[in-house]
């Protein structure tokens, strides 16, 4: 019998405006605090959140710095400019507010401070040495689930190429999930994201080191996710909805941290380091064509995601009629969420499939997951499949 | 809109065998490290797994102490003398192996080390001021999800009292769940700490601080222990099982670690302190009238639970049918399992009544949890029916 694993953040705390705590949530968990370093993105920049965040610093006696110029899917070469610009500094903790893209950052600045080797040497499994400045994270899409998984990703724009950092190390001390926060996410950005998310529950709940824990919280986040995605898409003010989303997509971030995603993911990753794809987009792209693939290895699988979906069809007897049910539902929804469908509109061409189907079949730390073997020809039909789709 | 809160212990594996890895598990958890004591009871010196893990310990370099005497509800004198034992030595881990009682004891004894306090002092909600020594805790119950819970319980025999040290400095760093260890559990201390478990996650489920994330875990835990609770009392040797029943327990745990407990365990306590009765047995002596007392206020919430535990009835469109259902498949565990009706069997009389009563009316940090209110004649009129009930 197989021995599986659970780790997750320090601690969280999810409810309406429970961000606008952070500073007493910072002291219970992480203890007497000096100096803060504030990661965020301009769009957060806008909400003025950040400046309540800086006022109760103050107020507080904790002096704080802020970077408020993520970029999405962060570059080694940002991060760098990063920690050269505040490395004469020295922080007790970073607390990073936005999408994956910041949380990401976070993470691997948190540890880029405490260990003399640069992201080059931590790229892969386990490589970070020592532990990193404690982090705070409140993560403004629902989303990546970073905030509760082990893993970053960094973009290297000159190999065409996003690798992961995968480390205990990156693991915060403390995650708030405040809807209030994701309200102003605009419609194309809730849908993207909240689609990475079924993604990350998905994959987890397919992979061969699917386990019971991980499928416990796989099943959970496809249940919230299903229940409010379409509607946080068509009108993105219920709080009720947003929280939702914000559980679900942590969920699914504790069930990749426990089982992994699989080949929508390995096959995402070319699409942003080589044509700037946003993650979110990439995996909402493939996911029903890699679902469709991988159906004669999964049905039975997908007939118990189909019931956590309440689709009608998960009554039935037949495992293979639910299982359809769950492919034909991802497909509307790709319809409904006006998800891109044609790789061309982003500069992909017939003549890049081999470059993009040689990189993806180098991810095998995610193809390994997957449930049923891609040799390169099924990855590059895949990718073909994108370019031929309507627009 | 309410806020709330989940924090567990660091690191959680779980598989058969996994325990016979414990110092590696260790030392990637917790770093190097020089000097363990082992907390254990007799049932667990006889199984030779202590002997194993010693060996292990020395093999790494570890030096290690062993205390194995941890009597069922530890008191306060005992975990004194354990103190003064070995108050001249340093540890850089406790690794506790046992039920409750000894996950509890350890992680006493870990925060007694490093605090100039005593255990008195500590009684109550966050009054551990400095974090204890790293704990490893591998539960040979599935039972209490102390493992995963801020709680730890106190006998005062003097007092006739439970009482519960709450503290964040409680969580262990690495906890095993090795149904392997479970297997040599007799029938009866499988069904009362079963019944325990599914307590935490019903107490959890109906408790007034009830959230999407406790809710979460107590569903689990109620679908994994309804499964498997009978099956593990008829016949223990099924490690599938037993596996079961040990994530049952720990979601319990990380239910009630966020939601809390309620009436049952309020009433149970004083039954634990004035008359040594097993804190599984004494809530599973309570948990169906408890639950009756408090229909009228939880149907809906039951009709959830009925549905969890795969009830026919939870198909039927009326929620009271559904909840009545709940009821009578805990009546039907009570007697399948063979769980003791009668406090006289214990000693208790008529005329202890009203101590008990008044004892568990101060229990307020549970009472409040409760969805319907209990005043002093509904206590005594709760004891009361486990004096008349048939032997
Ligand atoms: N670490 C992990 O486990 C993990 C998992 C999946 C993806 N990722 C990574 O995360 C990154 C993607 O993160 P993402 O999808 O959250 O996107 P993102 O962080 O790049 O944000 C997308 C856009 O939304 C904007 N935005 C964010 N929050 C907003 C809000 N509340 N209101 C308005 N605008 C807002 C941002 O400014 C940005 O322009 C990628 O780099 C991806 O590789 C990491
Ligand atoms: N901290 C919490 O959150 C929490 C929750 C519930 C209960 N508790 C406390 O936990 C204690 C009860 O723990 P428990 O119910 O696990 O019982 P226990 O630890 O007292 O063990 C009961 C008996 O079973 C024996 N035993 C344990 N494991 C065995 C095995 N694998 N094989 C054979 N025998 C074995 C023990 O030696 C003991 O005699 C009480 O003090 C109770 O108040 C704590
Ligand atoms: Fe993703
Ligand atoms: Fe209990």
């Amino acid at each position: 019998m197989k021995t599986y694993q659970f780790q997750t953040a320090g601690k969280v705390v999810v409810g309406s405006h429970s961000s606008q705590h952070t500073v007493s949530y910072v002291r219970e968990t992480i203890g007497t605090v000096k100096s803060a370093l504030i990661i965020s993105q301009p769009s957060i920049l806008k909400s003025g959140f950040l400046d309540n965040l800086v006022h109760d610093l103050k107020q507080a006696g904790i002096g704080c710095q802020l970077f408020t110029s993520i970029k999405p899917e962060p570059t080694e070469a940002q991060l760098t400019e990063i920690y050269n610009q505040f490395s004469e500094e020295s922080f007790d903790v970073l607390i990073g507010v936005g999408g994956g893209s910041v949380l990401d950052a976070t993470k691997l600045l948190s540890v880029i401070f405490t260990n003399s080797s640069g992201i080059r040497d931590m790229l892969g499994a386990d490589l970070v040495g020592q532990a990193g400045i404690p982090m705070v994270l409140i993560p403004t899409t629902s989303g990546t689930g970073s905030e509760v998984t082990p893993n970053a990703i960094v973009t290297l724009p000159e190999e065409e190429l996003k690798l992961a950092v995968v480390s205990r190390h990156l693991y915060p001390q403390l995650v708030l999930l405040d809807p209030v926060l994701t309200l102003s996410l605009p419609p194309s950005i809730t849908a993207a994201t909240g689609m990475d998310a079924y993604t990350h529950a998905l994959e987890s709940y397919i992979s061969n080191k699917a386990n019971p824990i991980s499928d416990m919280f796989a099943l959970e986040s496809i249940r919230l996710i299903s229940d409010s995605l379409v509607e946080v898409y068509e009108n993105g003010s219920s709080l009720v909805a947003r929280e939702r989303m914000l559980l679900g997509s942590m969920y699914g971030g504790m069930a990749l941290a426990s089982s992994g995603t699989a080949a929508v993911h390995a096959l995402a990753y070319p699409l942003g380091g080589k044509f700037g794809i946003t993650h979110g987009v990439a995996n909402s792209m493939l996911l029903t064509h890699v679902v469709e693939y991988n159906m004669d290895s999964i049905q039975d699988r997908l007939a118990v995601v189909a019931s956590a979906m309440k689709l009608p069809e998960a009554l039935e007897p037949s495992s293979s009629r639910a299982a359809e049910a769950v492919v034909a539902r991802i497909a509307e929804w790709t319809r409904v969420l006006n998800i891109p469908q044609n790789l061309r509109d982003y500069g992909v061409q017939e003549e890049h499939i081999d470059s993009l189907t040689l990189a993806a079949s180098k991810v095998t730390r995610l193809l390994n997951n997957n449930p049923k073997p891609l040799g390169l020809d099924d990855i590059s039909g895949l990718y073909r499949k994108l370019l031929a789709a309507p627009c």
